[in-house]
């Protein structure tokens, strides 16, 4: 899989898409990611890519034709399975996106920033929203990283162990049960015993039932 | 406000937080961030953090020893308004929680990775437990990332212009209306009229409607 990030701030990108699982899945060659700035499609000679609204308000807006410039190059290039457009305003972010995104072969990711993009370009281009959550942020850097690191891990071989991925939350609509490691004692708390058993049908049942106990708690919407 | 955060790969947070509005934040003391290693609190000679969940099963734990030595650590230095916890089976993050929380003075954030922290450290230490949305990531950090963004961009004097964080979605509950920029015309798609007629009272109507317009068609349950 290949994800292309247009980001007017590439900086932000370091760090989420040069460690841990996504590192691996790059240096295994089971996804690229290509990281674009904005500011190489500037055609002014100060190297803007914002201005200000029409219209007026606070906050600048991110100018349409270096990101069109930027998306044009590598539409020539490749075909896209989707052009993703970050935005709080977008479809909320679930996992079945996510697992149905982890499939395809090319994605766009337009990471916003300051009060957006310009319109025109979410009319022309973008082919999905996405909204990773009911909050705003400084921009969607972050998100676009959040969606990459969601994806990516998703592909076959790059967690260390396949069946890691199967037992996370919401893959079943459940939580996950409570988890445990050494010391078997700490703090005066010890580990519920069954988990300590050895008994592998009864562990599975404890586990069972303290997902559906949590997910009943904390998430009963999950259960509808 | 100060803001600590706990991980176990620290170098996912190189990016996040040391660019953009976070690095403004901490470049005008607004905001301090620190990042706490879990590695430095191992007193194993591996300086491993992590062991194996008992009762069995894939993923690895986060071990308790060296969380509940950092948080004491911290404790001891100074009083924390709440100790969070990133992890999906949380609370939903909302606009209205980073509201809450960006008028505290010190916020501890404690990122998970693998399968999570051993339930102990949730029992003992953590008074609030965060998810960013329904989908599973590699770790807590850019979970933790996000949080400490979406705060410290409300603190007072971070952003450049103090109303743009009221025009933000969800602060009304409302999606913001479209923005368009320069030029008035771009791939044969002109800016609507009325954002270049002038009239003030006009464009917010219209910003309005289209606030409205937009929320209805996309998140009509953010109206209820």
């Amino acid at each position: 899989m290949r994800i292309d990030i247009i980001t007017v701030l590439p900086e932000l990108l370091q760090g989420p898409l040069t460690s841990s699982i996504v590192k691996r899945a790059q240096d295994k060659n089971l996804a690229e990611i290509v990281i674009h700035s904005l500011r190489d499609y500037s055609t002014n000679k100060h190297k803007t890519v914002d201005d200000y609204a029409f219209g007026g308000g606070a906050g600048m807006v991110l100018q349409p034709q270096p990101i069109s410039d930027c998306i044009e190059k590598l539409l020539a290039e490749r075909k896209y399975d989707e052009i993703i457009y970050m935005t709080p305003d977008g479809e909320i972010l679930k996992q079945t996106t996510v697992n149905a995104l982890s499939i395809k072969k090319n994605l766009m990711i337009l990471a916003g920033h300051y009060k957006g993009v310009d319109q025109r370009i979410r009319d022309i281009y973008v082919t999905k929203e996405i909204s990773i959550g009911d909050y705003v942020l400084t921009g969607g850097e972050l998100p676009a990283a959040i969606l990459a690191d969601a994806i990516i891990r998703l592909i076959p071989g790059v967690l260390g162990d396949e069946t890691s991925a199967l037992t996370d939350s919401f893959q079943d609509n459940l939580l996950s049960p409570p988890v445990y490691t050494r010391p078997e004692e700490f703090k005066g708390i010890r580990v519920p015993d069954v988990l300590l058993s050895g008994n592998h049908k009864k562990i599975e049942e404890w586990r069972d039932e303290q997902a559906l106990k949590r997910t009943q708690q904390r998430r009963p919407d999950l259960l509808d």
